[in-house]
């Protein structure tokens, strides 16, 4: 149950069209995700998203995966259902094993307990981590 | 200001000790992070914590840079100051580029404005992302 | 599938049925929403939430639909369901337009990723930003 | 104490120096803040940043201090001092009164509130509340 | 550095001088906390926070001190800094011990860990947990 | 809906086995609930996470019910459906009565209100608060 109506290509305006093929293009999937008809209904945020969102996620100085372990991570802890599942699909696709799968859980857990501690003694920062 | 005191190797118990030592043995340096001074307040979860920590953060299927990453993504969402500037700091150490930082910070924004608009949405799942 | 039951007004005590009355006097609508029917388990704490609320969402300085605006915004960022849900049909009640409600969308969307830019970066406050 | 450097206009490179121009020049006002400065150690990301945060910020169906509302509503809850801070000053600038920010508080401290109870519940959605 | 003025109750309206002193009284101290001054800001608002406080956190079915747990959980997760001190503080004063807070510490971290967790593999909830 | 199979004890590694013997025998019930069935995928995490769960829950200087309600608090602060359902069936298990229920409940609303107020206004925490 969504607050807005997913649109489909064949309801939506020529602009958002375009961003639909470009998502289908890029991914090699004519299918295209929810998220992306739930943005179809404000179609410069569509656009907007979408554009920064491809520029984001290409190769760079990190690889794909580690990209898609990034984003996983933060839906993981913002408790974001449909971007922890779109994007564990994502990751899986894009060449995540389930070995990486169990690490990047391991480091989350991690992570999120020195986190509670931290904050919980409110220490003060290390002279030394200074930039 | 913190909520507890730091407490330095000299004060502390054998239990202490004996992690302290192997924290500077693991990460050859003699200086210990304010963390574990904290934690020295309770031996038992010091000594849980790290050697969990010393374990999970080993390399493995992801690499310890990587891990890093990870590491700092969950510590920025989930706005923990100390924790942002040790594995920042712990993270050049192993050699993270500005290119990579760059880039982390990247998915990281991108990946907090889609969580927000997918939060927005509450669209469903897609039945294709199921194991 | 909640963790309490949800009671109905016939269910209720007198002081339940108050409070039911005066949520449908005020709203002008004789359904009484859900979490009033958990709120009912424990009816200080429903009173005390309804009259506060009553007050604080009454029109003021700012007018009711920037007010479910805000409403909506706190619910975004915390991930809350049901509170997306029922303050996203109260501000379409009151008023709010798609054309607003896309605004809304992209400023959230904005202010989550440079708040995520700005704890990575753990800037200082500009001086001249005091009181 | 940040985990970069601050570049000044002088030291950066032709496209900063192109954004801070942009920036003063739609702001009236020659200081650039520190999140800008901040993000010039990654020009597309500033680029980026700065282009659709002056689109999203700009008179539309929301007015500019209703906009700011929000922007801060969203800093408060993930707690974002830098943010809290810049937004509030700017909120004021573009006239916020001292009554608006009551209200906006009143709301934001109503919300966390029964976001956190219909956490605890886990009550259904309400039927009608569908779109 | 606040975002609101520090009131004294020197410069108090009747209404605030009337609740300081409640809070004077009740706590047995005549120092009144910075929030309370911060709040002073807004009579009515700070009325109705310490009216309400005052009631939830009297012994009930829950003694003081494991109110006081509970507060300073929220606010370590929440990262709210103030709270996180002067509640540890408060229930100091109470009556909590460093092994007790040593324990509270071990839950949080542990909950903190296998939230992440739970998030992470969005299992479903088990039929018999049902109420 | 999963992203991962729930793995029964059938299906399981000798060391899984071992760890579901021990939560039946330690929880007296012969049923393994959804999140270890979920954690068999990765034995090691499995254990590691048991384990420790085991030691921090045991009676001490806080009781079993106490840790339960801390424990839901920050499943409840997270957002965490299936930790908040998972722990409140706990808590009820081992004697939380509907009356501790309530007052935990105000509690946590007063407290995530309390936390969003001290956030908006960014005081500094009073000196005596210091450890």
């Amino acid at each position: 149950m969504a607050t807005v109506n997913l649109l489909e290509k064949e309801q939506s305006t020529d602009k958002v069209k375009k961003v639909f093929d470009d998502i289908s293009e890029t991914r090699g999937d004519n299918k295209v995700n929810n998220i992306w008809k739930a943005l179809a209904n404000d179609p410069d945020l569509l656009e907007a998203t979408w554009n920064r969102l491809k520029k984001v996620m290409a190769p760079g100085a990190l690889d794909p995966v580690t990209k898609e372990l990034i984003y996983i991570t933060v839906s993981i802890i913002n408790g974001c259902e449909y971007c922890i599942h779109s994007h564990t699909a994502m990751a899986r696709k894009k060449g995540m094993t389930e070995e990486m799968r169990s690490e990047l859980l391991a480091v989350i857990a991690m992570a999120s307990q020195t986190n509670a501690l931290a904050n919980a003694y409110q220490i003060e920062v290390d002279a030394d981590f200074k930039k």
